[in-house]
């Protein structure tokens, strides 16, 4: 047997850290430094609009930050921490969802370099959520903190 | 047989609207006009912290609008869409959670007479989300419309 790729990692740690998101079907497709996507289905997911609930649409773009660190940052000293998020909603999400987000390198090096071996530091990440025809559904801004393990 | 309190029909009416909301819990415990509040046990809601999901949070607060809606304005004529919302996480959430709206009469007002049968008009809701020793946890602003039924 291979070793599990990020992204199957990620998949299972899912169900054991946020046991909701999991519920819900967030699922984590795409994982490498500086972009992470995750999928949903419309299943179970719906509300009397026959449209995706907004708390779920909030959800399936917030994991993508805890993603973005394990993906992008140093998972042996630090975890991610979602300090705020401003989501907009711009059409009805209407079938399965799909949620992207990207860092850039820049970026990452000052994260990286602020936050050390034992240091904080923090970064904003965009998230487009989008149908399956590609129609942008929502938009989020995350702030995000990373810290040492113990803080 | 009495008939039911609005905050009774509200809960009866999540369970089919919102099927993940009333998943989590939340359940409607205060509703007249100009005021709405929601309770959310722990249980099942938490993350690997130790704390109740960012997600599961924002379901708590962002619920409130509609029950807002229901307490507040006309819904034979209109019904309540969320357009955006933004949240800050204060305090890590670490029990039960209680949320709760005020919307000021000057406001109801205002939002009535721009709605009036058919027009629709917009209000931001702030949001308190406490726990159970009264910490702030979280705060929200939701950006809400009221639409006339078809529109």
């Amino acid at each position: 047997m291979s070793e599990p790729s990020p992204v199957e990692t990620m998949n299972i740690a899912l169900e054991q850290m946020i046991p909701r998101a999991h519920q819900m079907g967030v699922t984590f497709v795409e994982m490498r430094p500086g972009y992470v996507r995750a999928e949903l289905p419309f299943e179970g997911n719906g509300n009397h609009f026959g449209t995706v609930y907004a708390g779920v649409i909030f959800t399936l773009a917030e994991v993508l930050g805890g993603a973005m660190h394990f993906a992008s940052f140093d998972a042996s000293t630090h975890y991610p921490l979602i300090r705020g998020m401003q989501i907009r909603y711009l059409k009805p999400g209407r079938g399965a969802l799909s949620a992207s987000a990207t860092l850039d390198a820049e970026t990452i090096a000052r994260v990286a370099a602020e936050a050390g071996s034992d240091g904080k530091a923090a970064f904003d990440l965009i998230a487009e959520v989008t149908d399956e025809a590609g129609v942008l559904v929502a938009t989020t801004v995350g702030d995000y903190q990373i810290r040492p393990y113990g803080q």
